[in-house]
């Protein structure tokens, strides 16, 4: 059973997961993993995931067999695990949980070649519409707090398989940084009774100088303090939340806007690694003045030094309004 | 000149770095960059480096000649600059200063081949007085707030050169997360009238089974809630807030358990990539009571996902218990 484990000093909850256990040995391996080979997440070899949670399917195929443009499977070595109950627990001075939790992994299209930035808008918006299904429905149980959806893309990005996915984690604890987040518009909303986030749109739009594209309802930007070169927000331009709860309307612009941001990246920078992360509110009732849901996009050009993510601290090269110049010109 | 930015979101503040501006298509390159060829930090290239702050040299030994054992000089391409004023200004709703500070090179031995776990204890404690001097003069600049200290070892660490070296960044503002420990730990004093790491190490010394090694002045543990396989804490047992106001006769155990504990982690590991920070308070004053400065050393062996520095949430595979017990076996 994987275990939840709380550091005393900072508050933030890790997962020890035993179901991944490595060896010093196990290391080494990781570095050299193959591209190619067997793929358990290809069309025709649905009996080597577990079998699926949901899919999109041709009229009439039936589950884990062909047929299918998108499939959510659990994961086959999760983090978390649904089972059991959630024992809450002290050791000395330390506080621990068993890992209760949920961890699911959606296969994207059924093409090894294919990548998110390669698909139709309609099985973009697809992916988005799985990410909803599943967050509402893993959010129905009460020991849950949090659902993470997440895209890890190439091995750089911590990506272990090549074919296009990304995942879904449901956690009993709301993940350090995104309750941080919360907190700070809320603090920011306190005090000027405005969005933080709706202020950002209203002042890019002005600016226009960190832009990267935009439609109707959405607007792409490279944040004023990126942490990383071409780091880029998704923001949605009417004030709401929850990614989850959004006007089914909204899907499509969404998928819209995501397929050509991540076009512009790979066209800039040549395909490269990244992670985008769905930053969203759990209590919509409760976060619904301060909080404005929205996807950051971070592709993995730099190594980050240890010191950056131990101190909080970061050194970008790339000024944001050069990036979002880049972005905003590539056709 | 370089632009420090703070997120209105967060709070944090990140340095855009001019010096070191990248296009799309300097990412690629630094891939590539060759481990071998003309190191500008060895014995006999003197003339490659600014020309240096401080050296422990041979006796009558011009500055920047050989003859030396270790050199302090500038980055050649700083983050952040000492000359002119700390202006800080407004941009709509966000907020920014220029890049106010130091950025140098530890360079801990003129030998290209050796690493500081090779190193003999003597040059090790330099390395340590190294960093208590330079901090201790870069703090009497009123405008600097706090000086980090870190090493980047091995390219997956974020070193761009072989030559082992360690850096120390001299900020105007306080790294988020050193500012949320010291606050979490004033937090835990608040409530129970006792310094958090002090509690660590009676707990630990007591269960004794996430020991790494000890000696009579500090201990090597794996801490409870571990973020990375095989981190490592060192910590003073005698509390004390500030590592540059300790005690002399502190840098000789100091420099033993470094040592000893980076021998095991390569000895374990096989010479891995990692990062160590030195924690410390930077006002010792105000943080007396409550802060314990100590090491924190963290091997780079997986694939850090962006959703992991995104969320401030880990999953780590291997148990610290299991990392402990590997490094305390090695000899």
């Amino acid at each position: 059973m994987p275990e939840l484990r709380k550091d005393p000093i900072h508050g933030r909850w890790v997962i020890i997961s035993t179901e991944r256990s490595r060896r010093p040995s196990d290391f080494a391996v990781e570095e050299h993993r193959p591209a190619g080979g067997f793929c358990p997440l290809c069309e025709g070899n649905e009996d080597r995931t577990p079998p699926e949670i949901i899919a999109f399917r041709d009229n009439g195929t039936p589950p884990n067999s062909p047929g299918w443009t998108l499939r959510v499977v659990p994961n086959k070595f999760p983090a978390l695990r649904i089972e059991g109950d959630l024992d809450r627990e002290g050791e000395g001075i330390y506080d621990k949980m068993n890992g209760i939790g949920a961890h699911e992994v959606v296969i994207e299209t059924p093409r090894h070649e294919e990548t998110l930035a390669t698909l139709p808008l309609k099985n973009v918006r697809n992916v988005l519409l799985a990410y909803r299904d599943r967050t509402t429905d893993l959010r129905r149980d009460q020991r849950l707090r949090y659902v993470l959806v997440f895209k890890n893309h190439g091995v750089a990005a911590g990506a272990s398989l090549e074919h296009s996915h990304s995942q879904i984690i449901a956690l009993p604890i709301i993940p350090r940084r995104l309750s941080e987040e919360i907190e700070g518009a809320k603090t920011y909303f306190h005090y000027k009774d405005r969005c933080v986030f709706c202020d950002i749109i209203r002042q890019e739009l002005q600016q226009k100088n960190r832009i990267v594209t935009e439609n109707k309802s959405f607007v792409s930007i490279a944040p004023f303090a990126s942490r990383f070169p071409f780091e880029t927000w998704i923001l949605p331009k009417t004030h709401h939340p929850s990614f989850e709860h959004m006007d089914l309307s909204q899907y499509e612009p969404a998928a819209q806007i995501l397929s050509d941001t991540l076009r512009r990246i790979n066209r800039v920078l040549t395909d490269p690694p990244y992670n985008y992360i769905i930053h969203t509110s759990s209590f919509p009732e409760l976060d619904a003045e301060h909080y404005h849901w929205h996807i950051e996009i971070m592709p993995k050009l730099t190594k980050v030094a240890g010191f950056e993510w131990g101190t909080g601290f970061y050194i970008n090269p790339t000024p944001p309004e050069d990036a979002a110049e880049y972005l905003r010109e590539a056709k």
